[in-house]
């Protein structure tokens, strides 16, 4: 085992801080490590927290770290941030919670940036996921902001995925919650103090009555106020309820089949010099080529 | 000219419909058409609007509609919505807005929803506005739902890009004004009559003042209240002083340049019949193999 990998599986925050950015800058050294570590791996519970933005899900994930912290188990926070496409830089830190948690080494909080196009933080965040799990974390929260495509994909990788939703939150709320009704396991109310929390959740029931999953699984639904500590105990049971049915096998084993395509992509197109593109870019651009015919070019040449 | 392309350039709705299906569900006539049709793609005005749920972007780019059609011209809409990962079906309708132009041939509207993993979604509204752009509609209006990475993505696509917000979005309208600061080449405030827009106002001029775009442009700032029709000259204005000073060409060409790797990363993986990947996720779920040693093995053997 390298020192590396050893340091890891010791839960050093040091190496655990440095492995991540290896991942995230697809530095050559991240592929051989997550070799190395992958046996390690599935024994963490890894719950995905998802929903629209103003749902509260960094206090959500805040709450169910202290509260596995209080029952002496250890918890990694993997939090996916937008970022700028240009300057490719995290925008929402880790330090504001930083502060709470800075102290204990039983949680370990990590900010994910978007880094550029397709699907490169589904990846990365499946990838320092398996990070924690390997360190022997016993819970990894994935914490997504918004509700894009690129949020879905990394909520499916969870072995469960709550979705928090507020009261009152405008016109698109019906559209999010249809995109995210079938990747629910648990849908969280969370300000349940607000106006509207019982329309809301009376929504959820209807919907939820008539979804049918493969699984045969009925979500739950469970009312918060993470600002006060609310009903963290009860959302944390129903994620546990779920995962404690014991693992879909077929929903796991779609999960890697999807990131198998993914990673053979990815390194299918590593081969092509980057430089190779840009003049390419130019001439479409410049309407002097159609793209189909340049694809079609490097698939002879590569 | 192939028949099917003659009728997209004389933009047949029918003809436009099915095209986008065909481009929708990867069918192998669309590569073939889009070829045909690429020489006449480049002159729509192609206008993104994008932010996050709840900004009114839906009414926003029906008044639009309404403002170009109003001036002669015509207009397709291209709205990317939400889907369920499950069933691959979008959810929300084109019903609605089609009532309101249904007996209009000067506005085409399609809605498309998410299939599956990789960014299919970016590229498949990437295709079908080079067919609006081809049938000679002279603004193309993609909307997206969501402040994702693929909204981002589909957000560069556009010659010039929307960011719409509305006062009182919560915790998170930080983040996401963040990380669309520099896709945004107009911001609107919608619902600026409501509490809160200008203190929103002020907070985007704060940060378009700190931004340094490569292209030296500063944002303009546009109040809206769509629903009643206010301040929709005045945005589409601003959109078009940003397009006339003339298509960055670098933007384009790197937005090319990033579609042709993503194309060519499409067509290398559909060399790999899909059931190859299903077996093998098996066998990773079970953690009998390790996902690094596979792609090496498929790499060697593809």
């Amino acid at each position: 085992m390298t020192p590396a990998a050893e340091r890891i599986l010791a839960r050093d925050p040091r190496a655990l801080a440095r492995a991540a950015t290896w991942i995230e800058n697809r530095h050559p050294e991240a592929e051989a490590l997550l070799k190395e570590l992958f046996p390690y791996t599935g024994r963490a519970l890894v719950i995905g927290v998802t929903g629209p933005p103003g749902a509260g899900k960094s206090t959500l994930c805040d709450q169910f770290a202290c509260k596995i912290r209080a029952e002496g188990k250890t918890v990694a926070i993997v939090a996916v941030d937008p970022s700028s496409p240009f300057s490719g830089g995290a925008i929402l830190g880790d330090r504001v919670r930083m502060l709470r948690h800075h102290a204990d080494p039983g949680v370990f909080i990590r900010s994910l940036a978007t880094r550029g196009w397709l699907g490169g933080l589904a990846r990365a965040a499946a990838e320092v996921t398996m990070l924690m799990d390997a360190a022997g974390f016993d819970v990894a929260l994935v914490e997504t902001v918004g509700a894009g495509q690129d949020e879905i994909d990394i909520a499916r990788l969870a072995g469960v995925t709550l979705v928090a939703l507020a009261p009152g939150m405008g016109d698109d709320i019906q559209a999010i919650k249809a995109g995210m009704m079938e990747i629910a396991d648990v849908f969280i109310i969370n300000k349940s103090d607000l106006p509207g929390a019982a329309k809301l959740e009376r929504e959820l029931k209807a919907s939820v009555g008539l979804a049918h999953r493969p699984d045969g699984w009925a979500p739950k639904i469970v009312g918060t106020i993470a600002s006060q500590g609310e009903g963290i105990s009860e959302a944390l049971a129903a994620a546990r309820e779920y995962s404690q049915r014991g693992a879909d096998p077929s929903r796991q084993a779609g999960i890697w089949s999807a990131r198998l395509r993914e990673m053979l992509r990815d390194r299918l197109l590593d081969r092509i010099p980057p430089e190779e593109f840009t003049g390419l870019g130019r001439e479409v651009a410049e309407r002097r080529r159609d793209p189909y015919s340049i694809v079609h070019d490097l698939l002879a040449k590569y």
